[in-house]
């Protein structure tokens, strides 16, 4: 007969921590934070000593052939599905110490506790470090989850290639951590990934806990403005065809739209380029890429109609065309209730607080969202900071995010009395 | 006694033309235009083309110490200063053929013409070509007319280095063409300059002639947006600092703002660079130059002030900060009435179509004309197209600039009969 695990029960906070400042030594970054892209020496270093902790919990490891890890605790019940929890070890080039790597070492630190205090499960957990999903090195982002829940092919994965050339597949083989299991084989029963928020809500509304109720839905359109070269100092203003003052003009609709689907919808351009970009030559071409998110995938289609529309207008009254191109997306991702309800539960039980709240990044939890019942939990950072050397949490905030996430795996997974 | 030159007399067009073909083999661009920056071997190929132009027509040179080339076809007076012509020879990286070089080798068509005729004046001519006025290698634009004029020191020019390090003095003994004349010891009784214009206005009034009144003050500020890097999805509306969006509001006042001084002043932004620069990443900064130009320092004083004033407003209303650095300018400059009606006067009698004109864009004229009583003659280019390869002009439109500036000069020259 399965029961919930007690109120009491908790994580070893300073455990957690010690092994999240262990790992960051791997691929220090210039600046206090880390810089172990996927795929990397540092990658194979820090996979290493992530598959020896889970040996010494008495895990046995799996790894398939695009190098996603797989270490199972086993369950009494040899017909269960596992319960899967994880994230990511690999950071950006100068990330921080705390993103991805939180929800693989949140994860080994349940395992600990539940090794400690000798509790049997009758599903088997399986803790997951999931290839490559910061994308910096080799895009997209969430690559090899991608690929395990059907999104990419595993060929087209393994022939991205990295700013020098390098073949994901390559190097997967040059690091050693090609596995013989099939990719996407394997079945589960439910899948919980612990992530820091990298946003300001909940630092801003004082709550320890995030319970992700939905995956915010992206669309990245790349908008080409093209005018016309010419001398900033001899060209009347009636004759010039302005494609930074087009731009502007557009950014300005950009945020119109997506302040009028508020609160959840985002919008911004993040990248901006011009040509030829001297100081004495009205721009000739203007080349952004428009960032739009919303849990609702309506939402993202009206936005992107509302650019469309909006940026041929501003085109047409001066003068100048618009092109555009989707560089990017992904649909809204709605976590599996029974799963989210569990979260919410072990944070209410725990007496942390906590917010409902939408993911605005993209996470494998919202690939494997669409193969198996998912959720995820977040906890603050300071001043939302993430991809960023100087990303920081507290271990109060640490403690309390895996001390969530263990109560809600042990009730999905079901303590053997 | 002084007389003026016939209506009759006229320069040798196709002579002109070819010259101009000549000069631009040497320096060939990319694309049919040139690549003949300033102290260059190219440069002093075409120096010593130049010059040997200049002893064939008999005249004698003489080299200042920053480079500057005085080619003198003697006067009837021995006390009478000379009247100069000329402008500069250096290309844009990826220039055109005429630029600047049309106002050289116009004025050494004016002389040939002379001396076919058999024509003395009371003045002796000087035809001068400029060193490094378009200021791409060598930062800034003008600079040994600049150097001529006082505006700054030798020095200080000398000491301006390329992208490469290499120092304007060093690259001038390198190429051989620094001569023993004192910089701007020699005294001027009139300094003509005929140049494309640079600007669509002429050819869009279907005019042949542009008699330039006036040359427009410049004023460049670079503003400095600064907002917070902050992750495109997971960060809410209300919460971002966006550095972009405030540099699309400031863009839209600088348009506004030139506008209400229609029609002479011009206001935009050439140079924007966005920080981090990254898709999913609310821009942290924007940094852009704002060139503001009118032929009224007032009104150039006012554009400032309201520019400052209106980025901190919405710097304050958005969160963000804002610096203003000014990083270049010069004032207007209204040129020599004498002058211009010279000008104006020789456009007419000889039958041309001409309009008054404001220089958008610096020349060396602007400078001279702070020593000497100075005038510019413009002739249209094809689109208003330059510092670009493709820069066009018609050997119509060269003839009729060309026939202009022997007027002017003879007229200012005086005619010996």
């Amino acid at each position: 007969m399965a029961t919930t695990a007690g109120q009491n029960m908790r994580i070893d906070p300073d455990r957690l921590w010690d092994s999240l400042m262990e790992m960051a030594k791997i691929g220090p970054g210039v600046a206090g934070g880390n810089n172990r892209q996927a795929l990397t020496d540092a990658d194979a270093e820090g996979r290493a000593l992530f598959q020896s902790w889970c040996e010494a919990a008495g895990m046995t490891m799996g790894v398939d052939r695009i190098g996603n890890m797989f270490a199972t605790r086993a369950g009494a019940d040899p017909d269960a599905l596992p319960v899967y929890v994880g994230s990511h070890l690999d950071t950006q080039p100068t990330g921080g110490k705390y993103d991805g790597v939180l929800g693989v070492l949140g994860g080994l630190e349940l395992i600990r506790t539940l090794n400690d205090l000798n509790i049997k499960t009758k599903h088997p957990i399986v803790l997951s470090n999931w290839t490559n999903e910061e994308g910096t090195r080799f895009a997209p982002a969430m690559l090899a989850s991608g690929v395990f829940a059907g999104i990419h092919t595993q060929q087209w994965a393994e022939d991205r290639t990295d700013a020098e050339g390098k073949r994901f597949g390559d190097e997967l083989d040059r690091i050693g951590w090609r596995g013989d299991e099939e990719v996407g084989a394997r079945k589960m029963h439910a899948m919980f990934e612990l992530h820091i928020e990298q946003g300001p809500i909940l630092e801003a509304k004082e709550k320890d806990i995030g319970v992700v109720t939905h995956g915010q839905g992206l669309s990245w359109t790349q908008v080409t403005v093209t005018g016309r070269e010419a001398h900033t100092g001899s060209t009347p203003m009636p004759m010039r065809r302005n494609a930074g003052l087009g731009m502007a003009r557009i950014l300005e609709e950009v945020d119109a739209i997506a302040l009028s689907h508020a609160p959840h919808a985002v919008g911004a351009a993040g990248h901006i380029d011009i040509y030829p970009n001297s100081r004495n030559v009205i721009p000739s071409k203007a080349v952004f890429t428009v960032d739009f998110r919303s849990p609702d995938i309506k939402v993202i289609e009206e936005m992107e109609a509302r650019l469309h529309a909006a940026a041929t207008r501003i085109a047409d009254e001066m003068g100048l065309e618009v092109a555009f191109e989707k560089v990017g997306g992904f649909d809204p991702v709605t976590f599996d209730e029974s799963c989210v309800t569990a979260v919410r539960g072990a944070a209410e039980r725990l007496g942390y607080s906590h917010m409902d709240i939408i993911s605005g990044a993209g996470h494998d939890a919202c690939w494997i969202a669409a193969v198996a019942p998912t959720a995820m939990i977040m906890c603050p950072c300071v001043d939302g900071l993430s991809h960023n050397e100087a990303e920081d949490i507290t271990k109060d905030w640490a403690r309390a995010g895996a001390d969530v996430l263990l109560h809600a795996v042990l009730e999905t997974a079901e303590v053997v009395a």
